[in-house]
Formats: C-alpha cells, sequence, structure tokens
C-alpha cells in the first residue's frame, strides 16, 4: 500500500476535482501493473494499472488508495466492474469513497463478483496523500499549505526587510517542487506589490506546472474587475480569470482567507508574507505547515507572524504535530500538520 | 576513544580549572580501568583507571581524551609517569595538554619510557567534551551555552508575558540536567526581578550540582557592593560572593557580558531573557547554541532575540552549525556551535 500511496503522490494538486489515486497490480509477489489517476483526473489508477498488467491482472491483487468507483461516467469505466472483469481475484483499499456515487459501493460490487476485498489498509497515509480530495469534500475548500521560510529565531527578513536569502538552494529548489504539487497559490498585496513574484516553478522539466496565482487583497483591481464574484452557496464556484495590462494576467484576487472555497484548486500553498499568514491563522484555514529553517539568528528583523489571536498559552498547545523533517543542505525542512495527526 | 570522551562528560562543570578527562584502559579486548577526572580537579582520570585496572594494567593500552600530566603537584602524582610505572604498553591520546606545565611532555616522556603513543584519535569530539578548559585556557573566560525555549516562530512568551509554559516536562527535564554540567548560570536583570528564578538544578540525585548563580545588571546593589571588583587581567579572579537579605545570597554580579572572564567558572549557561541573550550575541560571545522548540505557533508574542548587530544578511550565515538534534516529547533540541565545527 505505501507504494501505491508514493504513486498517487505523483499526481497531487493535477487531479482535481478527481482524488489522486494510487494503484498496484500484484501477482505471485511480483508487481505486473502500477498505475496514477493522470492530470485532469482521467483515466483512473485502476484503469492504468490493469493496461499495464494484461492479461497478468487475473488472478491477482490490486491495491488502491481509494475505494474503486461504481458509477459510470462519459469520461471513462468504472473501475470496479473493470477490476472484476480483468480477473483480479483480491483488492486491498485503504479508504472509502466519499462521493456519493460510489461510498460503499464500488466495494460491494467486488464482493459480489467474488472478489476478496480488504479496507483500512494504509488510511491515515493514504489520507494525507489524498487530503486536498478529502478536504473538499468535507469542507467545501482546498487543502492549505502555509509555507514560512525563517531563520532559528522565527525572522523572515532583516528590519531593513533583506530577505534573500535566509535558506540555501536546496531548500528553495524543495519549496518550488512543492509548488508543483499545489494548483493554486496565494500571496498578500504587500509580497505581490514589492515582490512582484512570478510564483511559478523553477525546475528543470516542472515548468510547465506552476500553479495559478492568488493574491489576498481588498484593493480593488485597476479595471474595476475588483474581485471573486460573490458565489451563493460559498463553494465550488470558479471565479472567472482576470487579464490586466500590469503583469497580472491570470490571477485571481480574493478579499478575506474564507475565499478561498472558490479557488478551482484541490491544494493552495501559501507563501507570504507575515500578514497574509496571520490571517489564514487567525482563520483557522491553515491545514499544513512547511517551515524551512536556516541555521541563522537575526534578531530583532521582521517575524514570520503577527497575533494570530491566541487567547492564552494552553490554547497554543497540540494544535500541531510534526510529520516528516529533513536536511536539505545545511536548512532543515520541518512538517507539521494540523492535530489530531500520526505523528512522525 | 568515544566511551572515554563519554567518561569525561560526566565531570563537565565540575572539575575547573581543571579539564574534564576521561580514561580507559583495555587490555586484550577487554575494558580493565575507567576513570575521569573528579569534582574539583583531583584525582586525574589516569589514576582512577590505574587504581581499577590494578595488575591488568601491564601490557594494557590507554586511551585518554587529553595527554597525560607530566607535572607532579602537591594534589596528586603526573599521570605520565604513573602509566609508565604500572606498565602501560600503549597510550592513544586525544588531544595535546595545552597546560605550558605539560605541552608535549607527557607524551614525549611516554615515548622515552617506550611506550607506544598514538595522538590526534577522536580529537573534535574530545575538544567539544572539554570545551570549557580549551576556551579558559585560548580566550580566558569560561565556554557560554545560550539556551533558548521558543515556539515555532520564535517566541518566548505570549505579548501578556506568559511564558509557562512552552516546552513540556521533559525538554524542561533536559534543561536541568544541562544546569548540572555548568558551574555558572546567568540571568538579566529582568528576568531576576520577574521571576525571581532559584536556578537550581531539579532532578532527583543532581540537587547538589546547581551552578552558581550570576545576574548581568547595572543596576548598583543595595549593600553598595555593587557588582565584581575590576580585575588587572582581565581573567581568572575570582569574585567575592555575595549576601544580601533579599534572596540573592551567592548570587555573582557583572555589569557587561565581558566581565564572564572574571566568573570562576568555565561553563557559563545563560538562561534569558531576550535582553540578556542579545547583549550575548552582539559581544560574540556565544559558543554554543541549546535551542528548544515547542510544536506551537505564537505569534505576536515576546521574540528571542533583539537586534544583535547584523548588518546584513549575508553576514548571518556560515555562523552556527548544527551537531546535535533530538526529540524530547512533542518538543526538539537542536544544538548549535559556533562555526567551524564538524556538523552533525
Amino acid at each position: 500500500m505505501s507504494a501505491a500511496i508514493a504513486l498517487s503522490e505523483r499526481s497531487r494538486g493535477r487531479t482535481a476535482p478527481n482524488p489522486n489515486v494510487g494503484c498496484i497490480i500484484v501477482r505471485a509477489g511480483c508487481v505486473v501493473g502500477r498505475g496514477w489517476t493522470q492530470p485532469g483526473g482521467r483515466p483512473h489508477a485502476e484503469a492504468m494499472a490493469l493496461a499495464e498488467a494484461g492479461e497478468r491482472a487475473r488472478g491477482a491483487t490490486a491495491y488502491v488508495t481509494l475505494e474503486p468507483c461504481a458509477h459510470r461516467s462519459e469520461r471513462g469505466p468504472a473501475c470496479a466492474p473493470s477490476l472484476a472483469e480483468a480477473g483480479i481475484a483480491r483488492v486491498v483499499a485503504a479508504l472509502v469513497d466519499p462521493d456519493p456515487r460510489t461510498a460503499g459501493r464500488g466495494l460491494a460490487l467486488l464482493r459480489e463478483a467474488g472478489i476478496a476485498v480488504a479496507e483500512g489498509i494504509g488510511a491515515d497515509d493514504a489520507r494525507r496523500a489524498m487530503a486536498g480530495f478529502f478536504i473538499r469534500r468535507s469542507a467545501g475548500r482546498p487543502f492549505v499549505t502555509l509555507k514560512l521560510a525563517t531563520s532559528l529565531d522565527g525572522c523572515i527578513a532583516l528590519a531593513s526587510g533583506e530577505s534573500r536569502w535566509i535558506t540555501g538552494p536546496q531548500a528553495r529548489a524543495h519549496a518550488h517542487l512543492e509548488r508543483a504539487r499545489h494548483e493554486a497559490i496565494l500571496v498578500g498585496r504587500g509580497t505581490w506589490d514589492v515582490d512582484a513574484p512570478k510564483l511559478d516553478v523553477r525546475l528543470a522539466g516542472l515548468e510547465g506546472r506552476s500553479p495559478m496565482r492568488v493574491v489576498l487583497t481588498s484593493r480593488p483591481h485597476p479595471s474595476g474587475a475588483s474581485r471573486l464574484p460573490p458565489s451563493p452557496d460559498g463553494r465550488g464556484k470558479r471565479p472567472a480569470r482576470e487579464a490586466s495590462g500590469k503583469g497580472e494576467g491570470d490571477v485571481i484576487r480574493i478579499a478575506r482567507p474564507e475565499d478561498i472555497a472558490q479557488i478551482p484548486a484541490d491544494h493552495l500553498l501559501i507563501e507570504g508574507g507575515a500578514q497574509t499568514a496571520t490571517a489564514f491563522l487567525r482563520a483557522n484555514l491553515v491545514d499544513r505547515l512547511l517551515l524551512y529553517r536556516a541555521p541563522i539568528l537575526i534578531g530583532g528583523g521582521k517575524h514570520a507572524l503577527a497575533d494570530i489571536g491566541l487567547p492564552d498559552l494552553a490554547t497554543a498547545h497540540a494544535r500541531w504535530c510534526r510529520i516528516d523533517t529533513r536536511r536539505l543542505g545545511s536548512d532543515t525542512l520541518e512538517v507539521y500538520e494540523r492535530a489530531p495527526c500520526s505523528p512522525e
């Protein structure tokens, strides 16, 4: 299942509104098929893996990170019947599909076809790998990752504003890889005006995976199209992208953190600055924290966060748990997730 | 040698002005003697190990973290002749003793006695273990460790001043263990007045190892004995300890970070607050950084450091390298040392 989850990560940030599923087909101890949801959401992981396995799927076990779909769509066949037709003998699924069109019917259909079914294997890791899909389903908004790059004492710049660079080239390359795993990236108006960031993916081979850009601003746009249109139910509505003569083509503007529900993305990366990070934390809209830290002390610089509305110290505890840490050159990356979660 | 260095750590902070040496005697693959410098500086590690080994020292190898002393003292015999008399066949030393009374004469004496000698083995780790001794010899001051306990965003308290507790019980216990490894502990006048800290070691069995207390303050003492007496050569002078009627018995007062040279300690732990930490960093008088971090965000709280006098970001880099990291409950301890040093 771990291998299937690793495959699913390949298309994180590229399959919305479909989940990024991974699938591995194993026969007699050998992997005979591997698949992951393709960009745009189709073909599904199971279809990819079955195509690779061909006749070797007969009698094999399929490991899937999400229950195979039971609903036929115009865009492709349903996976549960396909697995049965291919002669799969056993299906191991990490999670049941929350989509009401499947929601257990996929596994039921497999069982009815005489296939052995196990579920819940690797559920926590699979949910983490498909967090964007799940939070869109449960909360109607993207999964939000806040990126901070700080000194050991929590500064993001000198008092003069100098911030290039705090972290080294390995950490910055990793941050670009994270951009490629998000459909959308957001900065505040201050960062936008000062740094005019491209917010693209500057990694060889991944240039095409730059996320859509979002600016948090209450200032009206010069064109008059000031911000996202109000959405009746506040979720899922795809705003018209704007073009302007100021290098802001294709930039989405939102006025409040809560407006992220309207962004057509399941994964949103918040990159700065301090005011924006603070606004999202105050709104309790951060699910994951990427903390890049350089082994330097700044002292008296610009701090990563302003008042996030903490009433007392007890309230600060047990909100975050670290799920990963790694060295990036001389820097350190720590990944925290909203508690409760399975710690590292 | 690693085992000998581990033994030497047992008396770190208790042997000044002598070095905390470790010694292991090995014969035919078996450890037959172990020793470390005893509190107060005598007996020496070699004498302890030889006493344990007895007749088994004959033909054995002695691993010592520092060159055995060649100078006889009223407090005990010289170790190099003792090793030769005991019949030791080989001595492996990590470092040459910078004490001018020995300074290579110990190893020369061993060689003259027909003993095989190797030096430089494990030198970096041994120097780290005896850092207080070496920096007192080279710079005439104690080895300074700065302890910080912060949130992920570098705060040491809420804006309200609430700081109990940021880190959990395991991290706090570890910080008390660190106190036991220092002869002296220093806080600023602000921390002293607000928290009236005991600055003792609250660990079962180690209560007797509470360090002497030092306060950094320019305010005169109510008794009139305002601060350390000026020292002609600025080093090594033991100030008279003061007693007062305000619970400040045995507290040493210094006016400037540079005055630490006069503290009769080879290891000084700086515990707070932000102003004091900043003053020592500005004075470039921090050798080691203990960074206890809790997995919490505070935002807009009191920051660990104020202006440390950094002219630009480039200057901040390559000053610190991480030499250790560990989990303490849900907190993390990172240990940094002044660069250059061997990284983790």
